[in-house]
């Protein structure tokens, strides 16, 4: 199949949300809890969370200008703290449902069986039965010109895992960690390791 | 393990690579190819391809200040256009060669043994034993203040993919088209599909 722009924009709508989505590859599966400054709570999934250094240590991810992640970034610049908590095999289903639609009064950790958990005086609270908890304070927030999406950055804070998944040299297992992937829109992947190559040095070519 | 930002910052540098790299969860893993004006090829591994929009198809990613990748964004910024290419499982290693430290004249397409492609008057070429290849034109570049990484947003103008691998609905099957996903800096998985759960509603909450 090929398609250059004009075939592109011709596509059905829903039919091209579940094509563009699986194009940039596996995403990483995360909740984001928040609340406002009241403590109501807000917990959201989000499959667009990436790696933008590691001193200090930052994330990115990118809130829709219209969908139901608004609520968790209005409550971000609110209290300007979230936490990022990996979604794990046993807890797809209920983080799934995060991303229905549901009223700003609604929190989702009700409506879809998660557990708040706060800890160690953080200002939001973390979701109890995740595995990779990090704790976030915002440092940036982006409007994207071109199409209205907002990037959010935040440091990392505070860390919580178990701590077998990490190895001697600081490698996290998450895969041990039970952590999964999304392809598209909607769609869970388990992992299966295949390699660690290294650190790749120029004389070892082909 | 439970770390603040104090012990985070007393990890050993290399140590802390590798652990904060793992944090944001699975990575996509894409080659990203590019060329001078004069057609002097180059081509990068980047995990940090995300999803921004689909009308119009919008990828990110991110450039870091001192890394290798400082060829690739110097090309996009000469030619205005790049490629985009799923790592699959039977290049992992020429791909991950790509991240060696090579002198800018030095084409990783001729060091890693991966082959340049040019069609369709497409003014950068591809990577051939990519399944899932992605043509790009430069929509938007941002240098981010809070640690120098440059991102960079592309418009998807052109798409090549198997069409077995593209479902009737739009959903494209990266796992069966053998693209692979990345945990932390150097470590490869393959995928396997758990569950396709469809668009979430209010109702059916837990």
């Amino acid at each position: 199949m090929r398609l250059n722009t004009e075939q592109i924009e011709a596509l059905d709508n829903r039919y091209r949300a579940l094509f563009i989505n699986a194009l940039n590859g596996f995403k990483s599966a995360n909740l984001i809890a928040t609340c406002d400054d009241r403590k109501n709570t807000n917990l959201a999934i989000f499959t667009s969370v990436f790696h933008i250094g590691s001193m200090p240590p930052l994330l990115g991810m990118i809130s829709r200008p219209h969908s139901v992640s608004r609520h968790t970034l209005e409550n971000i610049l609110q209290t300007g703290h979230f936490t990022i908590n990996h979604v794990n095999e046993s807890i797809i289903r209920q983080s799934h449902q995060t991303s229905a639609r549901y009223d700003k009064e609604v929190s989702e950790f009700q409506a879809s069986g998660l557990s708040e958990q706060w800890q160690d005086g953080f200002p939001v609270p973390f979701v109890y039965e995740s595995r990779i908890q990090l704790g976030m304070k915002l440092r940036e927030h982006h409007q994207l010109a071109i199409n209205n999406t907002e990037l959010i950055i935040g440091e990392i804070i505070y860390i919580d895992i178990k701590d077998d998944v990490v190895h001697e040299d600081g490698y996290v297992d998450i895969e041990r960690a039970g952590s999964i992937t999304v392809s598209s829109l909607d769609s869970y992947h388990r992992t299966g390791l295949l390699c660690h190559l290294g650190y790749a040095k120029p004389e070892k070519t082909a």
